[in-house]
């Protein structure tokens, strides 16, 4: 039974508190939060107990750590967590550098502890499925990856000036994704942008509406594009194309019911809210973090994965600023 | 080169003369209606002659006769074409009465003309295409077959009361395709109805919503339901069940276009009229008649599939009427 | 928090089980099985307590009772659940006997205890929302209810001998279903059926494939049909044309993944079993009831729904030993 | 009756003869072709006259010319038929080089012309629905324009050789849609590209698979994608997300079967070949062409559409060898 301590008890915080309780091999052996009427709430609702951050790290009775506090304080909390040997799995981004993401990777290494990026949509059934059968050569040699990924609608401004940009906070997901799906490095990127849904985002220094073309020294194309709007729902699609066949997910509908009239034929938007929209991904995600714990093998994504995704969304950002393709 | 007489310049006839135009080894010889100027609007459109039917039958160089004559013509047309030798295209239903196609049926024996039976759903390319994978052995044996039919609107009352009954008219085609499909015949058939689309229907003595369950020896099912109405366009839906799979052919949509937004994702309705929706049928249909009058082997449907899809929706009629399981 | 006792710990005990300690208004007070060890293992599974059923009705700390036992012992517990003034929440059938069905209307009348009857698909999220819009109008006048209904595999062929066959055990989820969608009680049953999958289950006396024709006074027409197998997953799908439109519910897929290569677009099967196909309604079909024992409103379906449902089972096995339609 | 000279007998030249046919108020009058015997070809199946080009040209009784002749003659004959009063349909591209479709502009407005430029895929029933929804203002403001467009497979490299590349000979087509539907100027084009097919069209210096992003001056994108073979047929997809929505269309299926089985529900593959992918959209176009010259309303896409689209193209194959953006 993994003893498990979880760091930040807000809204990411919880759903992983919702993963642990629903395992039959791990439990949430204490909460923290900066906030304490926070903590103590989870603390509440789980049966754990309520500590400080830096208690947790040092009990000698947790066996891992969920870091789901904000950004800037992953990276104190990875260090100190890898020095006292505790597994950790992190939430995306690690950080908003790439080089103390380096530091990250090496105080990993050096305590040979279990690491797993929070990339949850790597969990999805449809985007596993898809991978699981890239990798089984079901589609032969990937050629072309598309992905369209757009919010329901933009998250508070306040979000967006602290977010480190479209590319960081959001594409940051596809970046991961189009790594997983291709099994190939990206050398180069091209981005494209603009504040087209939301002139306010624009004036914070953000674009909400952006599009990339990554390729691989080996020829291979992605193309990615990101709106903080859709009107019809959480839309994430992804389609491969190879060289024996084509694979591709549709969005997640609210239900199968579909309308006839003089109209034509409607189906009900897509599933709104990413929490609902990958609810079973956060769960698999965390089994997947827990057997890894147990089993002693590496965890995927690990902590190099948030380091490449971080450098393409860098590398994004400074295109889009420049308006020349970037390599990597 | 064929040179087919048309019989009958009403609507159907116009669109056996563009079947006719569009073939490579088919021309029009001549045309017939009972209105003259019917007969010669037709004539300036294709460039053939207009004649009286009778004399169509009779010339030597008129080798095929399409009837698209009112049905209650048909035995007589049918009967003096057979004796003049010429191979016969008869649009459905060939006769009201099953004693009088027993008729044709011996005629056209004696002459040993090639009779094609208009029942032109069998051409579509998607219940063709679902035929053939039967046949194939796709699907294994076939077990429940499901036929949901709905016309986009009622025809006129007087049509109704001279239709001889949603049976004979509209679920015909049905009966014909559950044969088509199924490749053993029916033993035993059970039918309900009402008018709920228009009370005047009821008046007239007919139902517009039906419901028939087929039986055969065997134990195999067929349910079909017809509605005279349905908002969404032409509906024509089959589905075939069986021991190693399933298919199903959907409706054909006016465009492959998807609207999404708040209220979800809608395409457009299905292609309205039945002319629209069968275009290609038609056309493959006379293809089909030519070639066979051409090469000498048997049309499909011939006379005898006429008659069985008469004699059950006679025995549909019946059971609508009495309440009980009709023996076939 | 609402206490509640479980009777029977098989698999549909163990799915109510984790329903109620999903819910955050309710918990397992007690849990009883005729097989001491089964009890046992759920009871440690949840911490709830073992005891014996008897004991459990009569516990004064239990507000409820969940009755997941053998068919032919939910009669007695009904009884003196209902007597010891117990909310009751039974799986269907109540019981093999229409006139045992009345005697449990009757105590839970007299005891004034809400009763849920256990058909869990009413609680589907796609086929509620069917419901609700039908009842918000959205199709105008109900005119023809289609039901496609198929197990992905057969039972074992000694469940099949004391199920009461495929009326009472299998289709009394569609004919619950049709009246839940028709808001009109049936009035005639025709039915039709043969064993087309295994011979085995005919030679014990039952069919593995139905259909049936139900029809209401005021001429509405539902059809169903029936398999015990199904190919591609556990088959479940349903139609409602109106007067002013259409709707229907799809098969839930296993993902939203398409494959295309030469050989055309494949999507994944059908969720397979039960369980997993209706996981989400067992969950909201335990908050339904839960929600009515706290606030008093009767629950849906009550004990008159499964009698009902039980008396169409009944007259369509009638109608196919007798070839004749049944009057309700 | 408009008379029309067809300049090209070709699998394209053949294409719009079929058209005119099909069509009540226009006749081919003439054809030409290099090599006579395609022209007295073409000739025997219409019934028209074969007569050299020039002849054509001068012709009195010829009111339109369809110039289906090789890329390199369309300048020449346009450049004719301009100065004889010809209506002039041309297919695409007009010529290679942009200054010389300059050339062409001033002809046919000196001339005063009718002049329809050949982007067959406007008159596609669902890609002019999407345009004209758009331009109804039914997804509010257009942000991203994704095309996905790939042939079956690859020409001979003989055609890939003299084909200018696949930006002029194949996403010119998609150029001009995002022109199309966009309704805004493009400011700047972004391109990559790799010969992932074929080595062999890399030798010949050329790529096989490319994907372009292109921007406006106000901000909205648009992202193409190209592929020279695609295993599922003729893939031709379009999605325009807007501020109040997005319209997609999806691709044209050889018929609407479905199997389902163990392995999934499987459609058929896409219409495989362009002739029958976009046989209603050539009919259309031709309508469009003798509707133009008859009423004397421009016709849409004109000379000036080719002229964009070239840009474009050479813009983009500039992009792909420089590795920058490049401003339009």
């Amino acid at each position: 039974m993994l003893n498990i301590g979880i760091l930040g008890c807000g809204r990411i915080g919880q759903v992983h508190a919702r993963s642990i309780a629903a395992l039959p091999n791990a439990r949430i052996g204490a909460v923290a939060d900066a906030v304490p009427a926070a903590a103590q709430a989870l603390a509440d609702r789980t049966g754990a107990e309520a500590r400080d951050a830096q208690d947790i790290i040092a009990s000698s009775d947790i066996n891992a750590v969920v870091i789901a506090t904000p950004t800037d304080t992953h990276y104190d909390l990875v260090q100190a967590s890898a020095r006292a040997g505790k597994a950790i799995f992190c939430e995306k981004p690690i950080d908003m550098s790439a080089d103390r993401i380096r530091d990250c990777i090496r105080v990993v290494d050096v305590g040979g502890v279990t690491f797993l990026a929070g990339f949850n949509r790597r969990f999805d059934t449809n985007f596993a499925n898809i991978e699981a059968r890239i990798r089984a050569g079901e589609i032969g040699e990937v050629e072309i990856v598309t992905i369209l990924s757009r919010d329901p609608s933009p998250p508070p401004l306040a979000y967006i000036r602290s977010s480190g940009g479209i590319f960081r906070d959001m594409m940051i997901h596809d970046f991961d994704m189009a790594r997983f799906l291709l099994g190939e490095e990206f050398s180069q990127v091209f981005a494209v942008g603009a504040a087209l849904v939301d002139a306010e985002i624009g004036a914070a220094g953000d674009v909400d509406t952006a599009a990339v073309t990554l390729t691989t020294a080996s020829g291979r194309i992605c193309q990615i594009s990101n709106s903080r709007r859709a009107t019809y729902g959480y839309d994430q699609r992804i389609e491969v194309h190879g060289s024996k066949g084509m694979l591709r997910a549709e969005n997640m509908l609210e239900n199968t019911v579909e309308l006839g009239n003089g109209a034509g034929f409607r189906k009900s938007p897509a599933k709104y809210f990413f929490l609902e929209r990958y609810e079973a991904a956060y769960l698999r995600e965390m089994a997947h973090f827990v057997e890894s714990v147990v089993s002693g093998a590496p965890a995927r994504p690990g902590v190099e994965d948030g380091l490449r995704a971080q450098i393409i969304a860098d590398a994004a950002a400074q295109s889009l600023s420049t308006g020349k393709a970037v390599k990597l």
